[in-house]
């Protein structure tokens, strides 16, 4: 954890920004996440905090609640204290009040202290803001917070629901029927304000991450070899994961200590985005797409992808798209700026993209037409970067409308939709460049008959790119005052082009 | 996956059996689990199927729906196709379709359908069975479709609560708004029934899984030397278990292929039962506890425990405890045979323990009154065992009073009230054997200020083993016709006690 001024700094920050943008009395929520059960109830998967809450109120521990009162400016955090029985199960844990200690938090209590303060808050009418809630049992605690599930018709099925009951006692008069469950977007605006000007101390953790899974990513090239299932592969980069985190000496060890920022892809069939089958056996001449990040003991994600040959080579044919991507990469990395929307650097990849394509044969008629209707999205369906921060895409919980839009609407177009990040940049952001190229042959079938984009795309060319697979590469870029900085020790291959060198 | 044979006739059983227990019209739902979600919606926690739904349809693929038409002996499978975006981020997907057939089900369908499908069964007033739900998302489903959430209330706030105006449209007469929502007794009794025999094919899965525990057990005991933090021998026994990953040769790999049962407990300080804190550097005459399983390729757990110490020698001292928790061991498991309640076995572990602690001193008076009053509770202060299987606590989502008593109430007395299997044993079971002797210091100072148990307990003798931590070992055994067979490989360290041999 940071230190307790740095929580108190960033609430403070909040309440200044709150009290300007609403013009009404409220109090801002931050639920804290439960254990998330795999299999059964006490079986959970390894804790992770809510990352708006792991930002203003620090603890990676389950079953507590942050809240910020924006008219008095006062901040209380809630959870019960371990009994006697925990102390077995579990061993020493910290109270609440000392949790609150090291927040810089003097008002704390349990649950039932939590559930009286929202009684009195919505009795008084008060203004209840809470982010977007992506987990169930956050929907779940708003529904009974709010008194929007029928408890009379609810039987034995739930240890949370089975406090329920106990509501009944409080005056029903006091909860207003009429409150509506709703995201509150003035605290979404203003957590996105905070969150997306990265710090120098976040820097430093996201750095520390973007380092380890480097080194991941450059034992993926040392250790995949034709005949090893991809599963091997990821087998060793989890390693490397491994070593990072037992070499740690922090006092607040627990598990994983270092752990994956997402789950891997690691994998032949790169054309698939979002690849998580691991049963191909590699073969010779394969590409090998790797796209892996690591969480670091402070809860900071990176989030780096690299193409590489197995047999440690392209073919002709490889390095001619490779090349397209590396050019696409190069000039994305040039144009991030302050004040440059990302947008605009996404076109400038996809018109590179294009550019090549058409030198190749694949690709034909005008570049900017092209680009603009979209033709281009076959090959590149997706977009260029994305935030990243104390998520691997960062605040994508809080809606990308808001994070990457400022909330404009999304386009709807197939690919540009896809676009995480579209607004203009900031010093202090901390973002993804990651454009590909993918031949996806589903994509293209589904296309050809179709006739799409006649003008632009040569299906007849395609066909024997139709195993080619996929490629993209992907670094990490703080936005500077005056352009952009590479985030830690890239993996990048650039040695597999001639003429490439290792430095941007 | 089994063959489809086997899920038939998993199915097939237990319609025989539902229709013999309920007198009345019914369905019984295996709602199967989604995505769990980490810090955001589309980055999730590595997939796992609830238990009973790969017990009685097989696949580890989220967002399915099993449903048993008790009346008709007819079984569905529910569950969207993917679309063309989906094939974009994760390639081809089989369809319900031939998911249904790979299970031996031909009536198949998307959601909606099941949600027709669950109104008419409403509307006939069927009685709808489910398993009691432990992950807020199957909570969540089941007030959806009982319709106990006041959607007028209900912002936008979830994708997955959006789909509900939509429900308004259904025939509001036709759903009973007296239907509770309660899990089905009848269900839950048929399903513990059949998963807790054990076939000779889960056998030998769950032998597998402890074959690869039992490698990690002993790679811990290799690795693990004073000055090393605990941290460090938890990455030796993961990449131990990412080997054994590594080497499977599947064509359904998926993340994981081999993974952790649960977190392991990889400690120096072994008297916290749950302990996941691995930041302890390992001193000279430490003790380790490593608790630590796998769940197999086929989602079958295993659950073994060792404790050694870290400079491969017992003190005089911890010998002597260590010869107790031995001795306990090995009558609990030459008490294991079918018609043997467990909770006989238990006791006999537990007044082992209290004869051996008399010799030692450490406690005093008669070895059955102290037993039977709990004092052993303050060095022993849980079970003997537990059932296992496709969970490590086998159906502890199910309720131990069902999967460990029979119906039968449960003790509450300390320590007791931690036993979970109690009930006369079958041949099939699966289960550990872990009796253990734990020095629990805020436990210790609980009772002595308590004056609790002064006729048993030699409070002032116990002084000098406030710093011994904890022992715990721990085997799987199957109960056979005559007695019981140990599981696979056993590294619990026989050779640390003289006399001892490695055998069982």
């Amino acid at each position: 954890m940071f230190k307790s001024e740095i929580y108190i700094q960033r609430r403070n920050r909040l309440k200044q920004q709150l009290s300007s943008s609403i013009g009404y009395s409220g109090i801002a929520l931050f639920i804290g996440h439960d254990e998330s059960p795999i299999n059964f109830t006490d079986n959970s998967y390894p804790f992770r905090q809510d990352s708006s809450f792991l930002y203003f109120f620090g603890h990676n521990l389950p079953k507590l609640i942050g809240v910020i009162d924006i008219d008095e400016g006062i901040d209380y955090l809630f959870g019960n204290d371990a009994g006697i029985d925990e102390l077995i199960w579990t061993g020493p844990q910290p109270t609440i009040k000392e949790l609150g200690e090291r927040v810089g938090i003097s008002r704390t209590g349990g649950i039932k202290k939590f559930e009286s303060f929202f009684q009195r808050a919505c009795s008084y009418k008060r203004k209840i803001h809470f982010l977007p809630p992506y987990r169930k049992e956050t929907v779940f605690k708003l529904l009974k917070w709010f008194r929007i599930v029928d408890i009379t018709r609810i039987g034995d099925i739930s240890s949370d629901l089975e406090i329920l009951p106990s509501q009944k006692l409080l005056s029903e008069k006091a909860l207003s029927s009429s409150i509506k469950l709703q995201p509150s977007i003035e605290l979404i605006k203003a957590v996105v304000a905070q969150r997306e000007i990265k710090t120098d101390e976040e820097i430093a953790h996201i750095e520390e991450a973007v380092n380890i899974s480097a080194k991941m990513h450059i034992e993926a090239m040392r250790v995949a070899k034709h005949g090893m299932t991809e599963q091997q592969v990821v087998s060793a980069i989890y390693k490397k994961m491994l070593d990072a985190g037992a070499s740690l000496n922090s006092d607040v060890l627990s598990n994983p200590s270092v752990s994956m920022a997402f789950t891997p892809i690691a994998t032949t069939r790169g054309e698939t985005l979002h690849n998580h089958f691991y049963g191909n056996v590699i073969k010779k001449g394969d590409l090998f797409l790797l796209d892996a990040g690591v969480e670091s003991s402070m809860h900071y994600a990176s989030d780096l992808s690299t193409t590489f040959p197995v047999d440690g080579k392209l073919t002709t044919i490889q390095k001619e798209i490779y090349q397209i991507t590396l050019d696409a990469h190069k000039k994305a990395v040039l144009a991030l700026a302050p004040k440059i929307p990302f947008k605009d650097v996404h076109f400038k990849a996809c018109k590179t993209i294009v550019n090549g394509l058409k030198d190749v044969g694949l690709m034909k008629g005008n570049v900017d037409d092209a680009v603009a209707l979209g033709a281009h999205a076959l090959f590149f369906p997706c977009g260029t970067g994305h935030m990243m921060g104390l998520d691997a895409h960062d605040m994508e919980d809080l809606g990308e409308v808001y994070v990457g839009y400022d909330g404009e609407p999304k386009s709807e177009q197939f690919g540009l939709k896809s676009l995480r990040l579209a607004k203009p940049l900031k010093a202090g952001f901390v973002l993804t460049v990651e454009p590909g190229i993918y031949f996806i042959p589903a994509l293209i079938d589904k296309w050809r008959a179709e006739n799409k984009f006649l003008h632009f795309i040569n299906y007849k060319a395609l066909e024997q790119y139709r195993k080619f697979g996929g490629i993209r590469n992907e670094e990490d870029y703080l936005i500077t005052e005056t352009g952009a900085r590479l985030l830690g020790k890239s993996p990048l291959p650039y040695h597999l082009i001639d003429g490439n060198s290792a430095s941007n």
